[in-house]
């Protein structure tokens, strides 16, 4: 089999999905591909040849103007330490001003010793993600300000539900990494939240998780939250990422201190950094989605830049989150023809820069319908199809991110289950091909009972956690669930069946033990 | 602009959609631009590279063993008439017996003389239709027994809302064609329904429409109805293919009569068969896509070949219907991760044998929830990447087919145009880079009120049908509506605003004349 039909999964995988033969022998092999059947959303790979909106021509098009903006208009730096970094570089700052503008060669030799692809760690090694190349790694939603369920209504975050989100991200494999907090438990001060938020992270998930880059302190204390959470030294976790942070530039051409620091932590440290413009067209960007990607673009390569200059080689992710908002109102629209656009673009752009490409699956939709549905599976259409590598927002996300929905969750998962069975190669073995079970049924039969269906069925299709297959008269005795039901349905059974992730007790031990410091030492300074 | 950014609007429209400059410059142009803007979506283009999971030796293998399946097992033809023919162009035919074998290279000389590229012709020019080559053609659902709204429910088809549903189809642009009836009348009486349902077609649309392949008399009318709208002479018709009829083979293995008399009667007078196995994988079909995708293939090419056999040359197209049951309950399964694949499958076999490509827009959800959105967004997905030429039941199918939805044709109107706007291309002018945008505005402004966007906010993004894009407080105000209910919404708004396309007096006359003249005749024969 070549590339084109090659796996979406991992090698145990694949031979334990397609291992058709173990199973009819029987035996261990059986029961082994049994035992792992839970773990096949893991090391997802996307082998489909990448959808391309933008010839070459215009792809150098939007390269050439956002290397022009970078050094004809250049971008405000709100952080003296990095401005200072960037002039050591090369780039032309002027004393006491914050705009700083960037030679085009300076930009080009910075991002090309970023990595292409790198291993992000988790405390269980089992859950380690590739990112770049043609990994495919689903992150929940992150910073809802709000959360919903059906009974609960919507209301402000808080952590008790916080740590349901987090435990719901730990239940499913096809959620590879949480993506930040599912949505801001607000009950919690802010001086002391990072400090409970991850060591929950830690504990109630064995997944690579995200620390917000909101002043050095909080950086500092992720950092040696997740190297706790691993049990290994600074040096090793130097050389092994194992935390991600999230780094958005202010558009149109700033970027905020705090953001600023946070590259510089979490990149002198070697730890990840996502860098993700927000460039709403016709907000914050040009109205039109070639010069919104010139923006995102001029603004990515920046971040990506700086971080090559803190630290050359840090781990660096390019970042696309392009949309449009609704002329008519202002408000952010996701999930649109002009979205799957600026996602397939974003991923030729990042790469043009052999650069790990981060997006997102968006919808603006207020509640768990239709619109919930087609705007996040349009998203993951222009995703899958574009290259998309660490997709943020994965599960969860609705309102435009505004709220975190537990019943959202669920269908997102099982939309995202259903992309990684797409992406899983089409059995062309000649028992596949079943010209023997065609022969055994002639004419006029059917296939219900035969050796090659008995042989099969069980496995031979995705069972959906969702989609309600009942005819009409079975379904309407059943009271017409709708989607929204079911996910309401199963969030619960799920949170229920729940299990913590077995943690090394002195690990626990000295996790705790930090934290309790930190809270004494008064966590951070905040703005509050 | 090359190949890869091209348009997927025709020539005219995409003038008018990307024409900036005309529209600033204001005058007659700009009116012009306006007046054409509900032509949108006609003569769509899919200029996208095409998917592939099978690669060459996959699509080779499945090729292979389809012939041999026409060659070695054979195929169940249910008409001597069709055996006849058969036997005069070489194939294996056992006097009294159904079963019938074909040579590989019989079937592979037959479809040679297939068109790749055809028009269907409407009774208003406009309306013409392109099919093959990178032509994308959207089909109205067809032949539910059902039909729904939210305030009628499930009721069994009905003259009136099959007259609702065909007015619909005439209102939206990106509804190509009607595909057969929306739902089946059946409170016309079986031999006169065809001619009342057809009158209404030419009648309530100025689109093509098709006939079904139920006895040949049907066909007749059929093709005599078509040639009256048009007004032409048959000569004209038979050169100009203006009526298509679905035709399914029993799988598996088996070509009805009735079908086979509608392949005689609509390729000899130079009028378009949709030549489509429906193939189940699992119950008609084996348990494997693969499996599936070779009888489909078997049979698809079996009732091609003999299209070429009644005619050389008469445009023919290859359908493709292979999805999957739910293991659990036999039940049909749409849109799901195994659709996908037979989809993009089958893409590759019909271009593989230089024919258009049918296929169709699925779900089987029982309501207007996210399953209904999220199965039909992952049928376009694959239609579209996987490059179907013509699409059944692009809007109103639900429920696996047995429903026509009025919701959910809106749905899918709004779906369709999002996917025909996505493959609109990129303006990757230098004006739509909009550098000097980025220039005047600067770092930490803002693009609302710039010339740049005030120039474009009214048309540069799509403005969805049904997306609710207000926020979280001004929805709950207005009640908190739901997909389903701005749905329900619009189609009634839609009806009250049809009207009906002009039609020549003289032709109107005619038709009526004829149908009144094959009622009095007593229409065709019934088994009821």
């Amino acid at each position: 089999m070549s590339d084109m039909t090659s796996t979406a999964l991992s090698e145990t995988e694949t031979q334990s999905a397609g291992g058709e033969r173990r199973r009819r022998t029987g035996g261990r092999g059986g029961d082994r591909s049994r035992a792992t059947g839970s773990t096949k959303y893991r090391n997802l790979v996307n082998q489909l040849a990448r959808t391309e909106l933008l010839d070459p021509q215009a792809l150098d098009d939007i390269h050439d103007a956002s290397l022009t903006v970078l050094e004809e208009i250049g971008i405000d730096v709100m952080l003296p330490e990095a401005r200072a970094i960037m002039k050591a570089h090369g780039a032309e700052v002027t004393e006491g001003a914050d705009r700083v503008r960037f030679d085009r060669g300076l930009i080009l030799d910075m991002i090309a010793s970023a990595p292409s692809e790198f291993t992000m760690h988790a405390r269980n090694p089992e859950r380690h993600v590739k990112i770049g190349g043609n990994n495919l790694v689903f992150a929940q939603i992150a910073s809802a300000p709000f959360v919903a369920d059906r009974e609960g209504g919507r209301r402000a975050g808080n952590q008790e539900d916080f740590r349901k989100l987090v435990k719901l991200a730990q239940c499913y494999d096809v959620i590879h990494t949480t993506g930040g907090y599912p949505v801001e438990p607000v009950d919690i001060h802010a001086s002391v939240r990072h400090l409970d938020c991850l060591s929950d992270m830690v504990k109630l998930t064995d997944k690579v998780f995200h620390c917000y880059s909101l002043g050095k302190q909080r950086n500092l204390d992720g950092i040696e939250i997740a190297r706790i959470g691993r049990g290994i030294s600074m040096e090793q976790m130097e050389s092994e990422p194992s935390l991600f942070t999230i780094i958005n530039s202010s558009s149109p051409l700033r970027l905020d201190g705090p953001m600023l620091q946070g590259i510089i932590e979490m990149s002198s440290r070697g730890q990840v950094v996502v860098m993700t413009p927000f460039t709403l067209a016709g907000a914050m960007a040009p109205v039109t989605v070639a010069g919104a990607l010139v923006l995102q673009n001029a603004e990515a390569l920046c971040g990506i830049a700086f971080t090559q200059m803190v630290k050359r080689g840090a781990p660096v992710v390019y970042g696309g989150f392009t949309s449009n908002v609704d002329m008519k109102t202002g408000a952010p629209a996701f999930g649109t023809p002009e979205y799957m656009k600026a996602v397939i673009s974003g991923g030729q752009l990042a790469r043009r820069y052999k650069l790990p490409y981060r997006t997102s699956n968006t919808n603006a939709a207020n509640t768990l319908d239709a619109q919930a549905a087609y705007e996040s599976a349009f998203s993951l259409w222009a995703l899958t199809q574009g290259g998309g590598n660490f997709i943020m927002h994965s599960a969860g996300w609705t309102e435009g991110g505004l709220t975190a929905s537990f019943e959202k969750f669920i269908l997102d998962v099982d939309m995202l289950q259903m992309v990684a069975e797409f992406l899983t190669p089409l059995d062309v073995s000649q028992d596949a091909l079943a010209l023997d079970a065609v022969r055994d049924v002639g004419p006029g039969g059917h296939f219900f009972g035969t050796a090659h269906t008995l042989a099969r069925y069980e496995t031979a299709f995705y069972s959906p956690i969702l989609s309600d297959w009942r005819n009409f008269e079975t379904w309407t005795d059943a009271g017409r669930p709708t989607t929204y039901d079911h996910a309401n349905r199963v969030f619960k059974e799920k949170l229920a069946s729940y299990e913590r992730p077995p943690i090394d007790p002195a690990v626990e031990e000295e996790l705790d033990a930090f934290v309790a410091k930190r809270k004494e030492e008064g966590g951070v300074a905040t703005d509050f």
